[in-house]
């Protein structure tokens, strides 16, 4: 990994024309204008997404759950042990976890691909080896890793997603599984949107509330030396993680092969806000599925715009409020495409 | 419909061993404790309806559509002229009406019922004849119908609900259609939640602002005739309508038999209100699909204590916020079937 990796694609803005034209076709539908909400806004961006109008309904969404380890937890940000990462990593292979039962009900399939786990999964099924290094270390100390392991693992996303797509999959809904993650995600969250650690940071996966001080000042002290660092791969190599490194390259990816791609909770967050600095335009071009309990998720989907579709309380990350989501887009799609119109047009 | 027609069951309490079972399963499941928030107090309340612990999934969802005529949408109740709900019932029958598209996503069958359409709909192909009269007369001259219709048209719902049951039916969704019926739901909300029609009156299907005052003014006067009458099938009659009596007893019929159901928008939380005053325990059985964006809805559910999964700015009605919610249901049971169990459980 001594080289820099390929250039990130530029991404266009959403198609005007394609969103126009969902508009004039939602005001000539059988109900009364606007009835349906958030629905016929969900169906217009689709269409600017897609360049399609009226946007077609997803047949072969896809999750990509991407897992890394994170050298701070040692430092007391996680009440897991890292080990769980890869335990976690193996039960998704299995399709025993939260995900794949989800998925299993909007019809997805589940990708599992290890960017960084800190253990040797390279034999574990269902858990495919695309290790960029083993798990980061703690940015209690220093860098999380170089800036070429951070485009590496942005790169492992990136084609990824572009893989799946050219094999027919039409919607992304990232996810991941990192014990310790939601510090990193906090901190780049808070650096991105000039937040503090106060206000980004959350408990994650059940920290006691007498170690929330601690993982605060982990946090600050990762804004403190993330401030200043304008180049956002560098930040991400500074404070980030392997696989917000991932899910922000498997966005930028969505994005510029205009697939529609969900994001979930605040890592996927963080990674949202680390694509759109990596590639302007990648946000406009995403689907918030859900509001994370994190509060740092609010402050980043603000940042980027994005009101998301569900608000019920998950904070479990793996893609799992994302996936849910999925019938909406469907929904809007489907009657965009088949309700008839009023009498008269 | 000159005898009164059989009493309504008595509706039993949630069954607690099964909800603890519920819990006690989602306790050692892998994942942080309550991570999934919502999703698990759902799978909870599915096993205390269902009383199997873990409830099972949702295999055959039914959408009910009862369609029926206000006549104060004559005295300025609706933007819309009555003859729009034979329009809409018949391309409900036809399939392409909004509730079409979306319960095919879901994979909800949709069965449209007159149950008091002014219009004769007996030759419209996918609509079934249950008249029990041709509209309500209008609330704003006196009763909607008489005490016997009213429970003809509660037996209607009860009866149409039971016998999708006993086809295999596992989760119903009760949907409506009827031009002006958010002016007897707003009244019937008042009443029993004792609000004003400051409080419980909106825009319903698309009325301009300059009309509201008037339908406020409807909204009033129904209210005031309504307090005071202590029995509920003869408030249903006298500021009612004949789908919400309908919906009433697809309701009171589900929980009867121990099957889940979703309540949509604000006509449809107007006949839960209605539900559980003929059948106390019908609430508690209940699932709020959706907020919808009419002011009585939220009224409404607070009153029974429901927390609806969804808010998506609806206000179409027909079930499609319940509609949505199927996907919610499903995630639930699957998660709580399918998942591992954390190391050392």
């Amino acid at each position: 990994m001594s080289e820099e990796p390929r250039p990130l694609p530029t991404i266009e803005p959403l198609d005007e024309e394609a969103m126009a034209s969902a508009r004039q076709r939602w005001a000539t539908r059988a109900k009364p204008a606007g009835s349906l909400g958030r629905i016929e806004d969900l169906a217009v961006q689709l269409a600017g997404i897609t360049g399609a109008h009226p946007p077609p309904l997803i047949e072969r969404p896809a999750v990509v759950v991407f897992a890394a380890d994170h050298g701070v937890a040692a430092d007391g940000a996680s009440a897991w042990p890292s080990e769980v990462t890869g335990m976690m990593a193996q039960i998704m292979g299995e399709g025993r976890a939260a995900i794949n039962t989800f998925a299993g009900v909007v019809g997805a399939e589940v990708h599992v691909v290890d960017v960084g786990v800190a253990g040797d999964l390279s034999n574990v099924p269902g858990v495919l080896n695309h290790k960029v290094r083993a798990g980061t270390a703690s940015i209690a100390q220093g860098a999380a890793m170089s800036r070429e392991e951070a485009a590496g693992a942005v790169e492992v996303g990136r084609a990824f997603g572009a893989r799946l797509i050219s094999e027919g999959v039409d919607c992304l809904i990232g996810g991941e599984m990192g014990i310790g993650n939601t510090t990193p995600s906090a901190a780049l969250i808070g650096v991105i949107t000039r937040s503090s650690a106060d206000e980004v940071t959350g408990a994650g996966a059940g920290l006691p509330p007498d170690r929330l001080a601690h993982k605060r000042s982990l946090v600050q002290a990762a804004i403190d030396r993330g401030r200043g660092i304008d180049d956002p791969m560098r930040l991400l190599a500074e404070i980030g993680g392997l696989e917000i490194a991932a899910l922000a390259g498997l966005y930028v990816g969505s994005a510029a092969a205009r697939t529609p791609f969900i994001v979930d909770g605040v890592i996927a967050a963080a990674a949202a806000c680390v694509a759109e600095a990596l590639a302007p335009g990648t946000a406009a071009r995403a689907i918030a599925g859900h509001r994370s309990s994190e509060p740092a998720a609010r402050i980043a989907l603000d940042h980027l715009g994005l009101d998301p579709l569900l608000d019920l309380g998950l904070r479990l990350g793996e893609g799992t409020g994302a996936c849910l989501a999925v019938p909406l887009l469907n929904a809007s799609a489907a009657a965009l495409n088949n309700m008839a119109d009023l009498p008269g047009h």
